[in-house]
């Protein structure tokens, strides 16, 4: 019925592409899609939008890995959930000229990290218009048997472990990077995780929300923070400690657990492929930086949408 | 923690606005949100984006329309599966000059229509930029015990009903109409609705669609076209009929159920505050206009979003 252009092609091309799923009882082409849920378990819902020129730049990027971007981000959230992730919409507002073509790597890109990650890309919406790219995925996804690990659980005397290395992710990181949804799930299996967040807007922001919703403080000694190479490498006056502490998207995750489980991780590192590292302790309040046995107020540095 | 102004202090704003709900175990504010869903059924699951300049004018609609829309057209896609509307997560970009007032302004708009339909709002994403603004939403719904209505269950024979008059929604319609929620899952309860589609491409083209995936025709009889006023007073040289076969964002339904069906519900008239009406029927194959006695192609007019 369809000619071989607009948005319609696109959508039967898209369904060529998509393969069938356990848990996609009806895929893209309908009104709405039809998942089949494991069974009455809570369900984790998250979204994230993408827009070109504030998220990414498309012609430095390219269209693949905003495509692996827009879905990892995403994951990350639910991986901050000690989730798993079951299935995927996308959502796009595509530039008119070269829509297509823009449009085939997105999606292939958004389905390289789904497949990685089981994930099903059950529908969406495709758009074009005047403006630049917009990409808004949601994901859901179902919590473990031991419920979702939200950041309102940490308490006072908690040790505070992140998943790597932080800071520089402006040089490539922050396109490319592991979601930490594996290495979520394993931790959340060998201890109790009381509370986790996923670092979006930057080291101390995040530590930061995390201490708000559990109504408590934090102390980060910064020689033990893990700083990235990449965070050596930026040249801008900011030390790399800095840039560990305040740079965004580096989707690794901030989780407090009790002291003897943050000592008996840090000593067996269970979770193969990365190397826990502990970096701080919860107080009773206040965000505080440890730095040669002298204790400063911390900043909560890191990104915020300005509004006004 | 939070300064008065910027991204989460609007979030803070956001989540004293947002009364508790059965189904949100975890609301906004996390890094996913926590649904508790009633059973192990089909889930039904939407999206929509909605673009500045293409979908709506801002300084003609207002934000608080604008929001009253975005949630209304991906209920009237869970309309369109006879589901029952749970849950949303809205993503905003942003223009950054004013946006915090119009972030208030759209989100009351979206929670008038969640209200309305019994929706939760569980959460979203909310972003600032230098572009116009785009909102994309996310419903996630459920099947009635019969189980979804898909657009491809219709049959050589099934008669085609619609829920309302058509043609001319630009007038103002297009930003301000009732998905029919209620009176999918009415009728679906009534009769058994062999496909279903909302109108949001114009009536000729989404017959075609529906007709698509069902692999068959459509013969569609002129006369019996309900047709709007707004679509008499519009003098563009296209004829009310035109308007009504061609016009998209009526948000009515097209639903193909048995001849005998059919012939019932018409006389019987069972869901309260719309009248259906028969305006075709489903054929072997092509998509035909009957008009005085004289039977036509019918192009599939209406919109497709240009892609190349």
């Amino acid at each position: 019925m369809h000619q071989g252009r607009g948005e319609f092609a696109f959508i039967d091309w898209l369904r060529s592409k998509t393969p069938a799923h356990s848990r996609v009882a009806l895929g893209p082409g309908d009104d709405a899609a039809v998942l089949q849920f494991p069974g009455p378990a809570e369900c984790l819902i998250t979204s994230d939008m993408l827009m070109e020129g504030t998220c990414f730049r498309l012609e430095e990027a390219g269209p693949r890995l905003v495509g692996r971007k827009a879905m990892s981000v995403n994951l990350s959230d639910i991986a901050a959930m000690a989730g798993r992730p079951l299935a995927a919409v996308v959502s796009v507002a595509l530039p008119r000229a070269g829509g297509r073509a823009l449009a085939e790597e997105l999606y292939l890109g958004l389905r390289e990290v789904a497949d990685q990650f089981d994930t099903a890309i059950a529908g969406g919406d495709t758009n074009t218009w005047d403006g630049p790219l917009v990409i808004a995925v949601t994901i859901l996804g179902e919590a473990t048997p031991r419920g979702p690990v939200l950041r309102s659980g940490a308490r006072v005397g908690d040790r505070l472990l992140v998943t790597g290395p932080l800071g520089g992710s402006i040089l490539g990181k922050h396109l490319e990077f592991t979601p930490r949804v594996r290495e979520a799930t394993e931790l959340h299996a060998v201890a109790d995780v009381h509370a986790m967040i996923d670092i979006s807007d930057g080291l101390a922001a995040d530590v930061g929300h995390m201490c708000a919703e559990s109504r408590c403080g934090a102390r980060i000694w910064a020689q033990a923070i893990p700083i990235s190479q990449d965070a050596h490498r930026i040249h801008d006056g900011r030390s790399p400690l800095e840039h560990a502490l305040g740079d965004g998207e580096d989707f690794e995750l901030v989780a407090a657990v009790s002291p003897a489980d943050a000592e008996r991780l840090v000593r067996e590192q269970p979770i193969t492929g990365i190397q826990l590292a502990c970096i701080g302790e919860c107080v009773e309040e206040g965000l505080w930086l440890e730095k040669n046995g002298h204790v400063g107020k911390l900043e909560p540095l890191g990104y915020a949408h300005p509004m006004d």
